[in-house]
């Protein structure tokens, strides 16, 4: 019997975004020794986030407030904007997911760059988008390639993520500015700045909830540290914010991690703390990467892409050494970028144990030629 | 500026499925004294459950296993099948979604019952497609009509819910059994079995994963009392399952709620406590019920379904004094299911607020007439 799918989920490939840690370890038979690949914070949520979200699992017999009225209020008062503003959804991956679904019928073109985040293109394929891929230019996304390619193929959407994933690069708020001025008004402007709370400089343009076609996602998976519980958060105007409540799971959002995201807004010298340890941990995987005679590109997230100075299959060889040393390292999927591979910030001991093991990862990488 | 939607979203109507309870707090301005409406389990999470999602929160940092392998296993050796035939999903809820997205097209015809579960049909009405509603018989969704129907519009989905909700009654499992035997081979049959570990009599028939266009839906939400933490699953022939990787957010079901469903698995005592809780809380629903001149539908759920001896207006009526008085109950839509309002199995403490505001609000609704 064959089953009666559409004819677009026929033609999806069965492929998966991203491979998780898990996986790894299964086929490994073995556990990591330093997870440091899918840009988790290994400084983990803050004790106060945890105590809450412990006193809402008592409670997880409930359906969550399907407003997420408390936690938008904070939200709102946290950014200066109105609770009409903000969105909140299942991490920053459910509404990208529901933005394409808001504005991709099959076959609109939708605009990203060659090597961005993969589950952003999941989710345009998966609804019968055209991705139109423009390249990177020294690293870091290109605004001008990415409006003209907006403009040339009518798209509907542009992402961009700044700061960037995955090469931690990131673009002043005058440039990102400037491009949500110039995103053609019949084109959405997705802005991803899931790493924003890592940035030093000032890489985040004002809020400016007046301008319609500009959407920018924020989440508590990454500075936050709580990827696993699944929130995030979109801030617009609010006739783009609106139309979410047309297609979005209204009591999907988990009511432990609506605790705990309230808990952690509140920590701020928590925040404060994992801004640090992330800085710390960046100069220490720059140090490691000079002691191995390579360079890394200056972060403004939570990771740093390593340049291990050869091509993208030398990387791919160092890569899944470290990966058999025990070590969940990541990297870029598309040259030239993909001469590095992609380290999160870590702590003291997984450092320490990235510090052991990269030596040997790229003797053998070399012997292997 | 008019942002650039597609036309189905245009025409989707600004509505919700169910207004939440908080919302009604916050407009009357207090709690409820009961929260009895949403067929959630007053009787909780299991201490063990809660014990391991408080542990799990500590590692709220780390994604979730995509593959949810080892909460897979579990369910698989529980239910005596593969982990091939299960997928994990964040509720019922987003599993239904997923389901509507991955066979119907707009236009595609899709069959329920006028009255049954409107957040079905809010996945239906998002991804387009033309919901035929036929009528409850007795109180009870109708699998001829339904299948009479599915013929009739060569529909792509089927859904029914056994237990039923709103109503609580069931069918026997070899009526099930014989529907799903009868279902159109270009059809797929979603039996939603979200109330099955209520029902006394036999419901459920035997997990028979060779049929491949039949999915049945199963939660953590109900029996276990983890509506708030957003997991449940489905199972199906791996023809089905495979598609929903097509599809699915993958690390987008929370870790907090794997960690918690293991335990709830695994703790049967539990789950036997709260079955006889429910029972208990049926009989004394029937009891109140009685006590105020009123019969209720026999229920196999964790709700009851009281008559309200008149018509729907009346039954409304009764429903927001109800509310008022700080009784958070809802009530079936449809006629003339709704001169019910729907009870859920609440504590002592919930039953006798219950019992205590029901004489004011029958006296009231009838003396508004």
């Amino acid at each position: 019997m064959t089953l009666p799918f559409t004819d677009l989920v026929r033609s999806l490939p069965e492929s998966v975004p991203f491979v998780g840690p898990e996986t790894h370890e299964r086929q490994r038979g073995a556990p990591f020794k330093a997870r440091i690949g899918a840009n988790e914070s290994v400084f983990g949520p803050s004790p106060k986030t945890v105590e809450a979200m412990c006193a809402a699992a008592q409670d997880a017999w409930k359906y969550c407030d399907a407003e997420n009225y408390e936690l938008k209020q904070a939200l709102a008062k946290h950014h200066g904007v109105t609770a009409e503003n903000i969105i909140i959804g299942e991490g920053i991956d459910g509404l990208l997911g529901l933005t394409v679904r808001l504005f991709v019928d099959p076959g609109d073109a939708v605009i990203t760059s060659a090597g961005a985040y993969p589950t952003f293109n999941y989710h345009v394929d998966g609804h019968g988008g055209v991705l139109h891929k423009v390249p990177y230019k020294d690293d870091r996304e290109d605004p001008e390639a990415l409006l003209a390619a907006a403009n040339e193929h009518r798209a509907k959407l542009i992402y961009i993520s700044n700061p960037d994933n995955p090469m931690g690069t990131a673009h002043a708020d005058a440039v990102i500015q400037d491009m949500m001025e110039r995103t053609p008004a019949d084109a959405v402007l997705c802005l991803d700045e899931a790493y924003f709370e890592f940035a030093d400089p000032a890489v985040s343009p004002p809020l400016d909830t007046s301008v319609s076609n500009v959407i920018r996602y924020r989440t508590f998976s990454k500075a936050y540290g709580m990827a696993g519980a699944r929130i995030g958060y979109a801030i617009g105007a609010p006739e783009m914010i609106k139309a979410f409540d047309k297609v979005r799971n209204h009591f999907g959002v988990n009511k432990i991690a609506q605790a705990g995201a309230l808990a952690a807004l509140e920590d701020k010298a928590f925040l404060s703390e994992v801004q640090s340890s992330v800085r710390r941990a960046r100069e220490r995987i720059k140090e490691i990467a000079a002691e191995n005679g390579l360079k890394v590109i200056p972060s403004e997230t939570n990771f740093v892409a390593v340049d291990c100075g050869r091509d993208g299959d030398y990387a791919r060889k160092v890569l899944s050494l470290l990966v058999e040393r025990g070590i969940f390292v990541r990297m870029p999927g598309v040259a030239p970028m993909d001469r590095c591979i992609r380290v999160s910030a870590g702590t003291d001991e997984d450092l320490d144990a990235f510090a052991k093991e990269l030596p040997g990862a790229l003797k053998d990488a070399a012997a292997s030629d």
